[in-house]
């Protein structure tokens, strides 16, 4: 059981220090591995009930049939491993456990799981299992075995090998399309998604040595219906070791770096791929694996945090890790599931999580896996304007959920099974829920702003940007009475409320895409002719800016109201309140279903999440504190934080409000989302978005970093008590920033030289180099 | 671990005495439960790792994809029910078992399981678990649970559902398609299958009482992918018992007995069916079960051993019982699947099996099920004739293997993998085993002797016989050298022999279909003009038979050698020949297959199982006394019985030559094939022909009842020692002949007025009613 306290202070590690099979799906998903091309779940080397296994390649969406949504397909098994000991299965639900510990590296993401265990028949053996994906050849997981038996001889059964036996929740993804034994210690299994087509190709090698003898085993293959194994049997002496060290190589006919162009198979590759680094040990993968982490992740953007609470860095770590394990940014074609590559959940899709949550962290620390997440949404332009058109607007409608660049709109249309009507749940969200398409244009501005990519920018981010206005410019809907144009009948953020008119988010969403792009199309106009003509042209430009122009003026942006809250649609300041406290304290997300349809929560003043509270913080310039104040008091009191993409927003609004302590509470709360107590909320894999959080809450709120959204650089900090000191490094505008505070004291470094116009505790500096002032944090509001 | 001596002298019960979570397959499979209609695998309500669940309703082949064989689908797990006592999930690995027993009652199929088990959380508990499927409704599938706290008071969290996740070794054949909560106690869940497109409906209905208060506790509904369950929540004092009553319903849209055209949906019936059937209790529905069993299976057939060992009538009733439970005796489109219902191995396909194996037992006992396994053959003439043309030959040529009527040949093309070259081995037997359009006939044509089904025979049987002719004739292949038509490149029985030449057994069928479809043919010229006149406008039966008529006098028959051995084929006598003796004392079948390969084994004097053997068998009359005698020992010390259709085989042939203790040597061993301490060789599902052997063990090996190709029946008992007393009853030409012999006397009753003319004993007799002789056991040969 893992609580927020139990994290010792030392190192960058998340260990499970109970073995508990009744929360394997937390374990699984929080130690899970990855290196952005592939994820691999931690589920154990022996099988229990209740596991899942998944072994996802990013980008390899396949639709199983026209009733189902596509989805990241669950590739063959190489964890999977039978350990017979003098006749009884491995397994730890049997015999004694008389010391467990699986760790998880956060460094360079090495998982090592050190076990004594016991049976009658075995007495006390030990065994450690450890297994990184690597962050140098992404093709490559590696595993190292080693089985002692402390007490007396044991026979051994070793079986490993590639299952391709995987389902997604019992839906199953591939063709099977061969398997072979190459050679003595190889193993190589190939199969085909069944829609997609795409090609899987899998090659598992093993060395099994005996300690005492140092003399190789061999073993014999088996195949079975898609499953291809090797069967060691041998004789381990009491005290004497047995070694299994594998290597496994992963491709696809997906990958941009298989050129199967000169007739070379698939299985050719990756089995080439896999006997040019046979030939080195664990440890030799390990270290090169463990440079490119610090090399890609680690030195380029370091973090520090001085605070009595050694699992504030921890969690911070944790959220950088996993960012990097999930994240594939060596396709631009690709972008981040909502739970990455380390589960089922969300299947694998691409929400509004990553430019709202995920996409700042890149865009400040790696801007050219920014760059790469945004070249994903313009591949997706084509399925995001057909899906306007489907749906009687312009320009480019960005799916609620997506998927492969080509797939458009992939949202499930039915849900859970309703408690109360015995019914599947209706999922609007595909349909109404429109505020993804502001929030795509608001992370290519952020990367423009903090990048200065003007390459980028022209080649995909203005089409974005205009198209996105010209989606908003369509989507408005004329109020006679008010005279205005507003927004009916969509699912802000709060997705409690749904089939709402006028959500404050949305239509301040709408109004800054059209403002946005009215700027740029006019900035264009005046000093890039060519490229405004060239939009023009393809887009219609000239016309489409008599339009927005028209609008930008008259979209209704609900305005605070005589207490200073702005309503969060025209109807929720309306509706009945109810006594929350049973469900604000309950365990899990989502308590209020027992006892409430959606429909009845719809009817009543309560959010799953940030909303209002998300708007002030993208927008804080044009809402003053008292107003954000009584928002953030008001919302946050009806809100349950059922979603993961809650708390870090709140924590974010309250930093900037000056109220560090309550930011801090909402920060340790959001690290807790995976990494607390919680057994069960992580089971269909981990959050990205509060990942994402996690960083934003360090960096932008107690860090006080903010890039506001017209450009300028605002760095405003304020410590939480906690927190001694903290340092931070971004990338603006192509230079480093070296940033470090404590709770007097701001210190600014900036490399190269040209100076840096910056913000910096609420007064404006031109910074050569370097600037260090004191700064008076209750002033800096 | 089960062993063939260990199990006890009283009741017809097939248990398990201790808990094994290392061979769940074995008991899955023995213990499973069916009736015809669906078959339930007996796999555990909690998980285990390596466990099988299976539901398969017979005739809903799907085909996965285009490089799979159509299979029946793994239908939604109705089993698995998660129990949590005070936190901890109820498993047999953890914790302590003081007390375990699973029985199943061979009488009428009802699976129990009693345990009494402890953990530190818990204390002891007492659990029960019983369930059936009724064969007196064949969609219904009965559950009860009791849970009973021994030493403390206990927080139960019971969650039981439908699971539509199942596959079939990784592979989905279903489409999701809806799942519900219609009222407080009852779950749905809709499927169809992706290819076939055939919908299934699962219903469960729950009733919950805890025995103290004799109230209902109530659960609650909640969905998951492809998954809804319900779970209940409560506490029960020690001492106190939870009481759980479940029934379930199952319906395809393929079913004979579900009507939709009037518009209502298969949901709608499925729902009807359980409400219907609700409020009927658990034992009451026992009840109605238990009489169908006696009703259609024990009384109309009544089959007693006197012997020493009591577990040789056990084998013979868990024979029948299995039969019972896998063969759709309610749809004429359906047949027996080598594996019956009861795992996924060989797909669910229809072999030679039925004919040569366990359609006699149906023949004899109940030839209403006999004619209905035929007639599925008569629905696949259509694609036995494309099979035939397909290969450039005429008539019909039975698929190796077949599956839905119109499937066509469904035999897979790739194996195992060899674990010396490291390919997957190629299956020839689709391509090359022939003999099966024989077997057919063979079927057709001992029913008609049996059954004087003149109907069917117009109806179907005919044609069977004279498109079986017409493919051979077409089939067979002129030697100009040897002025014979052989018949080349072939697999006979004996799998280990592929491409041969003139396997004997082959060749006698194929001679054996001619000259019966010409005896037919001209039986029905002389005598049935417009019958014969329908078949040659048909099928052009007088120029066939023409061409029959120039074959069968030339067809190449393989003699006895000088030392009287009939060739299995034109190369096997001439193969090297090595010591089988490891392989044949080995544990488990195909261990020569560790040091060899096929292509080895090939060039060898090694049979799989019985093929001259059973030649012998079939065609009795042709070999004499002394060859046979020298074939049985000549290819018995050659085989290694590495299929379960070979002992039984060996056993008749032996009891027909008078060996009868050496008979019986070969029918305990073929009893233990599912039955026996062979842990692993059950785990794809049970042995139907093994099962069909068996009977013919008894009832045609010592009971000496021998329906002979030439419609003569033969009765010459010869009891084994260990056996005082048989008597069995069958169905011969629509009567009934009860017959009991010891070992001295044969007693024999003819129901009805008609006598019957029977060859016993070595005299011939016309028996009106009774007759009652003594005979020389010795003398019967």
């Amino acid at each position: 059981m893992v609580s927020y306290d139990d994290y010792t202070t030392d190192g960058f590690e998340i260990s499970e220090i109970h073995f508990d099979a009744t929360n394997l799906g937390k374990w699984e998903s929080i130690l899970c591995q990855g290196n952005g091309y592939m994820g691999v779940r931690a589920a154990h080397e022996e099988r229990y009930p209740g596991e899942r296994r998944n072994l996802f390649v990013a980008g390899t969406y396949n639709r199983f049939d026209e009733h189902e949504q596509t989805e990241l397909p669950n590739g063959a098994d190489l964890i999977g491993l039978d350990l017979g000991l003098n006749g009884e299965p491995f397994n730890l639900i049997a015999g004694t456990i008389h010391d467990y510990r699986r760790t998880l590296n956060l460094n360079n993401g090495e998982l090592g799981r050190w076990i004594t265990w016991s049976t009658e028949a075995t007495g006390r053996m030990h065994l450690e299992f450890m297994r990184f994906v690597s962050l140098r050849d992404l093709h490559l997981f590696c595993r190292r075995v080693v089985v002692t038996p402390l007490e007396r001889d044991v026979e051994v059964v070793l079986t490993t090998g590639i299952d391709g036996r995987m389902t997604n929740s019992g839906v199953s993804h591939f063709s099977y399309r061969s398997m072979r034994a190459p050679d003595e210690g190889t193993l190589q299994l190939m199969q085909t998604t069944t829609q997609s087509r795409v090609a899987f190709a899998f090659a598992l090698c093993d060395r099994l040595q005996r300690g005492r003898e140092d003399a190789t085993v061999r073993g014999h293959a088996e195949g079975g219906r898609r499953l291809i194994r090797r069967v060691y049997r041998l004789r381990l002496a009491k005290g004497e070791s047995l070694e299994l060290e594998q290597a496994a190589t992963v491709h696809t006919d997906r990958d941009r770096d298989v050129d199967l162009s000169t007739g070379e198979s698939l299985a050719a590759v990756n089995l080439a791929y896999l006997r040019d680094r046979a030939d080195r040990t664990y440890e030799e993968h390990l270290s090169a694996s463990t440079e490119a982490w610090n090399a890609h992740v680690w030195s380029g953007a370091p973090v520090h945090i001085e605070s009595e609470r050694a699992v504030d860095l921890r969690a911070l770590r944790f959220a950088r890790y996993h960012l990097t394990a999930i994240t594939p940014a060596h396709d631009r074609r690709m972008n981040i599931g909502a739970k990455g590559l380390s589960g089922e959940g969300y299947k694998g899709h691409v929400f509004w999580d990553t430019e709202i949550f995920m996409l700042p962290y890149f865009t400040l620390t790696t801007p050219e896996v920014a760059r790469s997440l945004l070249e994903y949404r313009g591949h997706c332009l084509p399925t995001a304007r057909r899906k306007a058109n489907e749906n009687g607007y312009r320009g480019a409608m960005f799916p609620w959920e997506s998927a492969w660049i080509d797939d458009g709109e992939t949202t499930p249309e039915y849900g859970d099974v309703d408690v109360h009507t015995g019914e599947q749940i209706r999922i609007w969200c595909g349909a109404i829920e429109h505020h993804i398409t502001a929030d795509v244009a608001l992370g290519v501005w952020h990367y423009f702003m903090a990048s200065d990519d003007q390459e980028f920018m022209d080649a995909v981010g203005y089409e974005i940007i205009f198209e996105a206005a010209a989606f908003w410019a369509s989507r408005l809907e004329w109020d006679e009475a008010q005279g205005v144009y507003g927004i009916t009948d969509v699912i802000g953020p709060d997705e409690y409320k749904e089939h709402v008119d006028n959500n404050a988010y949305t239509n301040y969403g709408a109004w800054w895409c059209l403002a946005n792009a009215l700027n740029c199309a006019e900035s264009l106009r005046a000093k890039r002719r060519t490229l405004y003509d060239r939009f023009d042209r393809e887009l219609g430009l000239a016309h489409a800016v008599d339009v927005w122009r028209d609008r930008v003026s008259t979209v209704y942006l609900p305005k605070p109201n005589g207490e200073g809250i702005v309503p969060q649609d025209d109807t929720y300041l309306s509706l009945d309140q109810i006594d929350l406290s049973p469900y604000r304290s309950a365990q899990s997300p989502g308590a209020i279903f027992k006892e409430l349809t959606l429909a009845q929560v719809g009817k009543l003043q309560v959010s799953k999440q940030a909303d209002v509270v998300l708007l002030m913080v993208i927008f804080d310039e044009l809402f003053d504190a008292r107003v954000r104040k009584v928002c953030l008091d008001y919302y946050e009191s009806r809100t349950l934080h059922d979603s993961s993409l809650s708390l870090s927003v709140h924590s974010l609004l309250a930093a900037d409000l000056g109220e560090t302590e309550r930011a801090y509470e909402f920060f340790r709360r959001a690290c807790m989302i995976d990494m607390g107590p919680n057994m069960k909320s992580s089971d269909a894999g981990i959050h990205a978005a509060s990942l994402g959080g996690i960083w934003q809450c360090v960096v932008f709120g107690f860090g006080g970093f903010r890039p506001r959204i017209d450009g300028v650089l605002r760095i405003r900090p304020r410590l939480p008590k906690a927190w001694s000191e903290l340092s931070y490094s971004v990338r603006w505008k192509r230079r480093r920033l070296d940033v470090c505070v404590d709770h007097r004291r701001v210190h600014i470094r900036v490399d190269g030289d040209e100076p840096a116009h910056l913000d910096v505790a609420g007064a404006s500096y031109t910074v050569h180099r370097e600037l260090d002032l004191a700064y008076e944090p209750a002033a800096v509001v």
